[in-house]
């Protein structure tokens, strides 16, 4: 059976051990575990949408409303669009998908930044495409620029905030970047954080609104941070009707589950929810702020759900990261993206209270 | 912004109203509307699924264990085989499309029945393959298996039971094909129905144990029929585990919701229900072929959990339809299909009851 070269070059999938038999293994029972490895809402699900939840386990055997009609009211109505402007995914990775699959192959390139979410490669590979990648640490549109100029890419990704990183990018850079590009190229714009970011600062509060008339930019949105599916896989894009149609053509029928449907409109709807959430979020973060400060260690300034410290050569992230682990504690260790490095999700108060705690008696050791 | 032309030549997604508004304007409340349109299990979800959905709705939060673990587990047990032979889709669709994408591109073909599962072709085409088709109503492995030393497709879809027609191909016929087919060339065996079929008649059973040692075929299985997940989105392929490596490779992670990889362990153990099921569909079943026989219409026999109707010319498949629906009944009409044709999906005798009065007075009027 001849599979495609470029399947073959991409990494074999390595079966881990789930999370909970390890632990296990270190004598830590499930309940303990303190899961801020993954940017999930560390205050669950919203009492509306786990409501839903209950309500709805009876519709379990039925697809879904293949229209999505009444999740694509909900956001036209918040972001003030057209249910036309929007497509739903299995997790805003799915719309990132669908845009590589219809534009990209083994003939044309990606530009992204050195350090950003690991799928937009992986999507790229998928699909042959060359991924070329700026040299700043940080999301640097300049060199985007120049390198977009060099290279003709197909596509851009840009991630603000940027996922494992935490900068964002200010909304007039943003959109100043997007008139420089030509509108042969599609530029995803990936906001799976910009709830956080929107709280924190305005200058850097991108909305759908602002790229809808641009044909060639894409708003990724997600339900699995600040509205608390990360389980449901649900996500959205948002751009120009004719791109959200083209888009269309390679949604498979029932990509979202019939749950995961009724959750994510309900979970929209509340806002005591998202603003105890954002409130928790910046400030639990103070206290990694002052932290890292008392203990001379450098963070980076956050516009999301996390914060990632920059390890000096004394400290490995990785063996760090295994001592937490023993802790019952699970955080991000960058090693993968080649950095000495730890991201952290913003907890409960008592989470990171018992994180920062074990956190001291290691770096102290 | 460039999009394949192959993207392009596929059709634009229309936008369907929700199926409880188009009721809604026949007056016809929400609970009263009868879904036998789509193959779900009648009976709903299986008790313990619905007991663990509801139990797990806090856990909407968390990404799932990636390496699906439990459920692999449980599969492995249910059909005497290693989890490593084991991928989990998004429906079995989602293997499909792992399949097409892996093998196919805008220079290779794929033979498949004439009549038989949509899903096929629209993912063909999403990565430009050509779709070859029997010319046989029905699955003709004979027809197969010339065209496929005429065209060497790189891929054959063989679906049993049949979807939309409900006929099936003994195991027998089934191993001699594979036999006769170079190695070269995939073979996807969508046994999606195959509970129905295996119940109904021994000789007609294939099990993934049968398959698994050849490197080429791949046995799809689905929790969306007698395992009464059809809105959970969750299947699995079942091949050699090189294959099953290669199709990991494409597939993204946390691909399934956490709630539906709990709901789909719960009911693999549910026995009773899938007894229930059974029982109900083949005692059913035999309604709809009195029925056949009482009014000269035209039944195939069927394999699966619905019956198809191919009608004479002074009766229309789309008015019937309509008329149906009217009546707050949904059943499939395939003139999509090319075919003067209904499928009606089994239901439980009292739906079996009014869709057989109302269809016995349609047609005589």
């Amino acid at each position: 059976m001849k599979f495609h070269q470029y399947i073959h070059d991409l990494p074999t999938y390595e079966v881990g051990k789930p999370l909970e038999l390890v632990m296990r293994e270190y004598g830590i029972q499930p309940d303990r575990i303190i899961k801020l490895g993954s940017n999930e809402n560390p205050l669950g699900v919203s009492p509306s949408a786990k409501q839903v939840l209950m309500e709805s386990a009876s519709l379990a055997s039925i697809y879904p409303d293949d229209s999505y009609h009444e999740l694509k009211n909900s956001l036209s109505d918040l972001y003030g669009i057209q249910p036309s402007n929007i497509i739903i995914g299995s997790g805003s990775d799915q719309i990132i998908e669908f845009c590589v699959h219809a534009i990209c192959d083994n003939t044309t390139k990606i530009l992204m930044a050195k350090t950003t979410f690991a799928m937009y490669e992986i999507y790229a590979k998928h699909f042959g495409a060359k991924v070329i990648r700026t040299k700043d640490f940080l999301h640097n549109l300049d060199s985007m620029l120049s390198l977009y100029k060099k290279h003709k890419p197909s596509m851009i990704f840009l991630c603000t905030p940027n996922n494992p990183l935490g900068e964002a990018l200010p909304k007039k850079e943003v959109m100043d970047f997007i008139t420089q590009i030509d509108k042969e190229c599609c530029i995803v714009l990936d906001c799976a954080y910009m709830e956080y970011c929107r709280y924190k600062n305005e200058e850097y509060a991108i909305y759908p609104k602002d790229i809808i008339n641009f044909p060639n930019v894409i708003y990724l949105g997600t339900f699995s941070k600040i509205y608390g599916l990360g389980g449901m896989r649900i996500g959205y894009g948002i751009a120009h009707e004719k791109t959200i149609s083209m888009l269309h053509k390679l949604r498979p029928p029932f990509n979202i589950t019939t749950l995961s449907l009724k959750a994510a409109t309900a979970s929209l709807k509340d806002k005591d929810f998202l603003e105890q959430t954002l409130a928790n979020n910046f400030t639990e973060m103070q206290r990694y702020i002052s932290f890292a400060k008392q203990k001379s260690l450098q963070i980076l300034e956050s516009y999301a759900n996390f914060i990632t410290f920059l390890l000096h050569n004394k400290l490995n992230s990785t063996k760090i990261g295994i001592l937490l682990l023993q802790e019952g504690i699970v955080v991000r260790n960058l090693e993968s993206y080649g950095l000495n490095a730890l991201r952290i999700t913003i907890g409960t108060p008592e989470q990171n209270q018992i994180v920062l705690e074990k956190l001291s008696t290691i770096i102290e050791k």
